[in-house]
């Protein structure tokens, strides 16, 4: 197992502490996990469509230390006959997990990682899911948990963090600026960093997710995958896994991924659109879709990197769509999302509308976060 | 497969409509299911660890014609070494399901049922989970869903209820005058009743979390199982899991299960430990844990004859012994836990200090709904 720039090809084999490429001195993340997978052994019967995600061990960076990983992961695969005008659409519900978010994934690639090299503190800083997932997966752990959230932050999140009895800071200001402290106290005092965009390991535990859709879908790979993007980790860990089983012979071609951004919200579009090089800006945005209200978006290159590969995109919608998608998703699937991940739905939509994505098409929705989270997004208390 | 009343013996073929024993002359649920269980055919191999409730289609009342199947149970067991004081703790985590809590396990085949039985409307009254779970499980289904529920509803769970676009009733009063109104409006229209203590078939989804806790465990069978308690629906259900695996040759014996409730709202432990013949009553209640404030508690017939012959017991614990066991449990397992699922924690830490529960025990806590439901709980907003 290695690593490798995806800006400049430089390429790092696995130590302590190593988060960035030092040749392209920057702490946005452009290194990116590989494995001799020519040398793996991996055929389709050795997944389940239900086990949780630590039956990708041979594909992870780090064995299971915690005793939470039967809670994470697996999460089902809803499949909808003739739905939202796509033939077959399928709803994969990462609301689901130990502290409902997709972010848990993550969350325990870092907690197994920070006590495989023997911290004793772990930190993120989060718009909020990533925050209670971080506290709640590591609360069993020997680790130590210091967080740092914007004050924006939603009650569900907020009491999952209260309850979990981690050490929270309070920013005042924006995601963005949380992200910037967070990372000048964790570097300064030495404790293990779970931020994604930053730390190359948990885009590992993010992948399974794509990994599990092909799992669960028989190995038929769907024609389009949509996901909401902030930071534009999610989106390029999706990728990542779908190219992996690839090239492990699992399948013969990858999904379209398509990224979803609110419309005020949507930095990394901008980014995208202008084209190589790709190149980091920092905007003031706002959105009711916290979780991907991301001024300053951290895993751009990557991102962009991996969709232009892929053949992927990234579309914008506005937040009365997501708000409507909140409700139209739970009326005909009972699947209750917060906005992030209802905003795939609005994406679908609006690809639908404008004769891009066709009817007879195999559709998949990541649903990212549960509605609890944020009951205020629809109108009652936040 | 048949029904027997638990007060009276008078046995019933499964028939449109049937709820409730004729010769009883009660709203009070007094039927359970039973099985040919001397011709089934089961074996321990047949059942996986990490499959979702219907892997037991065998030991239900009713095939599947749900959509989200996939969606409800199979939900992680934890297992945690010496943890609040018993050698080996697991903990059910029934905060992640479908709708976030338990009560999908009866909604479903409370859906399977009213479809199979050619219903086009389906009404439950609740605290408030088994109302959100309802309006998501069936919200895929062809059915109308028609809701009752007390203003004091917590917020996320009335979140749930306006995504999912059922027609929400809230009735001015408590949660017994919702269930009053509920019998009252549902049978003279014709609906199909999804009120746990009164249709006898919802207490076969609800125990199939005690199958999947033996199953979990690979057959090793618990000392303890703690669960907290309302109408008493719940408690019944896990000794009938329990009680049947035994009947099946699967396991050896039961666990003792004890049903924990909050001191304000311990109407169905008054009436148990009077003994028999067990007299309904009827009192005001109140506590922090919404969903087992219960002061005419629905089931106590079937709960008081289930405990009293599997040899389990009731306890009570004070609102701030709930609150803090929701913090507790949060800092120790990463559970978040709305109140009533907190309370089997507070349960537990009583009856070790009274030595009625040794520390060489395996104890089961099962947590019946996700904290996310009840953010207020631990001082956020409501």
């Amino acid at each position: 197992m290695g690593l490798t720039c995806i800006s400049c090809g430089r390429r790092y084999t696995k130590s302590k502490g190593l988060y960035y490429c030092e040749a392209c001195g920057s702490l946005l993340g452009t290194l990116v996990v590989d494995y001799e997978y020519a040398k793996m052994e991996v055929s389709r019967d050795m997944f389940s469509s239900t086990a949780p995600m630590y039956q990708f061990e041979k594909l992870l960076p780090v064995q299971n230390h915690s005793k939470v990983a039967s809670a994470i992961g697996g999460t089902p695969l809803l499949f909808f006959e003739d739905c939202f005008g796509v033939d077959r659409l399928y709803v994969k519900n990462d609301g689901m997990n130990l502290s409902a978010s997709f972010k848990d994934r993550a969350s325990i690639i870092a907690v197994n990682m920070a006590i495989e090299e023997g911290y004793d503190t772990i930190f993120c800083a989060s718009t909020g899911n990533a925050a209670s997932s971080l506290a709640l997966v590591s609360a069993s752990s020997p680790l130590q948990t210091v967080i740092f959230v914007p004050s924006t932050i939603p009650s569900g999140k907020m009491a999952q963090l209260r309850a979990a009895g981690a050490e929270v800071n309070v920013v005042a200001g924006s995601y963005d600026d949380a992200f910037d402290q967070s990372l000048e106290e964790g570097f300064k005092n030495g404790w293990y960093c779970r931020n994604s965009a930053v730390n190359p390991y948990l885009l590992e535990g993010k992948k399974t997710a794509a990994y599990e859709i092909l799992v669960q879908m028989n190995y038929q790979v769907p024609d389009y995958c949509l996901v909401s993007v902030g930071d534009g980790t999610v989106i390029s860990s999706l990728i990542k896994g779908f190219e992996e089983f690839k090239r492990l012979g699992l399948v013969d071609r990858v999904p379209c991924v398509i990224g979803v951004q609110a419309e005020h919200a949507s930095t990394l579009t901008k980014v995208f659109k202008r084209g190589e090089p790709y190149i980091p800006i920092r905007e003031d945005v706002h959105s009711i879709a916290d979780s991907i209200s991301v001024g300053y978006p951290r895993d751009v290159i990557k991102a962009c990197k991996f969709l232009a590969r892929s053949g992927g995109d990234l579309v914008t919608v506005p937040d009365h769509e997501i708000k409507d998608a909140i409700v139209e998703l739970a009326t005909r699937t009972g699947i209750f999302a917060e906005p992030a991940g209802a905003a795939p739905l609005a994406g679908l939509k609006q690809l639908l509308d404008q004769g891009r994505i066709q009817k007879e098409s195999a559709v998949v929705l990541v649903v990212t976060g549960n509605g609890l989270k944020d009951p205020g997004a629809i109108g009652g208390n936040s």
